[in-house]
């Protein structure tokens, strides 16, 4: 089959992969209907991660079952399915508990690679969600983000419980911190304020249900939020970056007794403990628990009350996977899909 | 009047301090019936904090109020009260919401000094809390443990959602951990696992309601942690040291998903962002906001339902307070009360 290779940064390659095979009785095989380039890809591709062999890449996917293992009980050849970047069993304690991403069997889909024409899933029963039909072609791009960007979102607005009468701030306007936009607008928050410097965001932000937008950063970005929320600071604060700087802006833009969902991975942060103790703020974040969120996200796509696809600015073919990373690198996409 | 003065580490000294004056229509002045030397005491006895002129000390009060200004309304001379170690308005909107350590007119008592024969209490309406009658002497050490070791091991439960069903565990055993045992017994925790080595320590433990005993710390206590756990971790932690250390050991004893409270002030703590973004666990911590949970804890010792006065197993009189100092730096004592 063809598949995305990252050979170095900045050297993205689609070439001949090894057809995946069966290799555990709860596994499944499908067909990758569309695929997608996700911000965490452009961390090795910038060269900020290491890469140090030919990397498969990609774990955003939706798709066809084309085969199922023994194990195998809910999920059927044929059904059209999305699942998580981590496989999941789904009935652990951990899972149990909605926290699906930290399953005692989780497997990162990212080690597969699913930028190609076809992927095995693992723990397809505990991972995969069918849709209830095979979806219209206009629906895959909504469905496709479920998978990542718009179930991590979404756990940052949950996880930073926005809702009715909150204030929620986003910091980052990728595309996982304009579907928290999205996400705290249908949790019901009162006020979502999208910190973004970049029109074609801004202007999606705003669609999505951003009330305002703040283009400051740092220090100034933080007094413009306190002087949006008469000097305490947001209620609900996304981080949806994962650098120093994003972190701090989060923590110091939140009142105290606030929330924090972080979602953007970590990279080179060190939080001070002497600062954190006096914010006195709620942390949450980690790997999404996309899993939790699956089930209402396909049916409130399916249902057309969602349309998270918008954040798709850019569609290529797989073959022209090289080009999708660079549009994205260069912030001339918000984010690209694949076909197959 | 006598109080006490820390002038360098290990100097403490009793000597004559003005008495203080009503400086704000909202302050009250109180008589003190008891006072005490807290953890975070020892921070500058020991150096570990710098002492750069002499300093009064003390944040944990109780008393009789001998006057108010004219704008307190609810609290009246004669009155017995317990407050907490920040004065607090407790009707802005971060009071409201329960954080009233953080009050937006929020001021540290600790910079008055309460061991000492009197002490002025900015706020005195929103700060104090008067008990229905004048106490016997017996309940006055555990409304004094209210105002602040109680009420910081009572936020360290809740923030770590202690409760019915949830393995609990403890770092620390300080007066503070101590008393986030007992918080979670009440609560109804399942299983609360303290971690001390003191013997002393561990059979307060074990009274207040502690199911097990952890002798071990770092790997090793997280290693025993996750036997006990079924390799999963706890679901909740109250972190109550402050330390690099503690703050890892609580990081790493809580299960995906479950809860930390952390009440130590923090020294020299660096949180690494990407282990925290993998552990997946909440966190808050930072001042307690004692005042939230004085009334509920002043009505349960009245009631005699709660019996915190236990963790003063030394007393002295005021003018003895150096003794006293000396006595928990060495850990002869777990807590000194001193009566004016």
């Amino acid at each position: 089959m063809r598949g995305v290779v990252l050979h170095a940064p900045g050297d993205v390659r689609v070439e001949n992969r090894e057809d995946p095979r069966m290799e555990q009785p709860s596994d499944a095989i499908i067909r990758v209907a569309a695929a997608c380039v996700c911000g965490s890809d452009l961390w090795p591709y910038r060269g900020i991660e290491a890469v140090n062999q030919p990397t498969p890449m990609g774990h955003e996917y939706v798709g066809v079952v084309e085969e199922v293992g023994a194990e195998v009980t809910t999920i059927k050849p044929g059904q059209f399915v999305v699942g998580s970047f981590f496989a999941s069993d789904n009935t652990c304690e951990i899972c149990q508990a909605g926290y699906q991403s930290r399953c005692v069997h989780a497997e990162p889909v990212g080690a597969i690679g699913t930028q190609a024409q076809y992927a095995r899933i693992p723990l397809a029963d505990g991972t995969l969600v069918a849709t209830p039909d095979q979806p219209t072609d206009d629906l895959i791009p909504s469905l496709l983000a479920a998978s990542d960007v718009l179930g991590t979102g979404w756990f940052g607005a949950v996880a930073a419980e926005a809702g009715p009468g909150k204030t929620v701030v986003v910091v980052g306007d990728g595309a996982v911190g304009l579907h928290a936009v999205l996400a705290a607008k249908y949790l019901g928050a009162e006020r979502i304020i999208a910190m973004s410097r970049h029109a074609d965001r801004q202007k999606l932000a705003l669609e999505y249900g951003a009330t305002d937008i703040v283009t400051e950063r740092g220090d100034d970005g933080v007094a413009k939020i306190k002087e949006l929320t008469n000097g305490l600071g947001a209620h609900s604060v996304v981080e949806a970056v994962g650098t120093q700087e994003s972190m701090m802006q989060a923590i110091r833009t939140t009142r105290p007794g606030g929330h924090i969902g972080y979602v953007g991975v970590a990279h080179d942060v060190q939080l001070p403990g002497d600062e954190l103790f006096f914010a006195e703020v709620h942390l949450l974040g980690g790997p999404a628990p996309v899993r939790r969120f699956l089930p209402e996200l396909v049916d409130l796509i399916v249902r057309r009350e969602l349309d998270p696809g918008k954040v798709f600015d850019l569609t290529l073919p797989l073959e022209q996977a090289a080009e999708g990373y660079q549009a994205m690198d260069q912030r001339r996409a918000i984010k690209t899909l694949l076909r197959p």
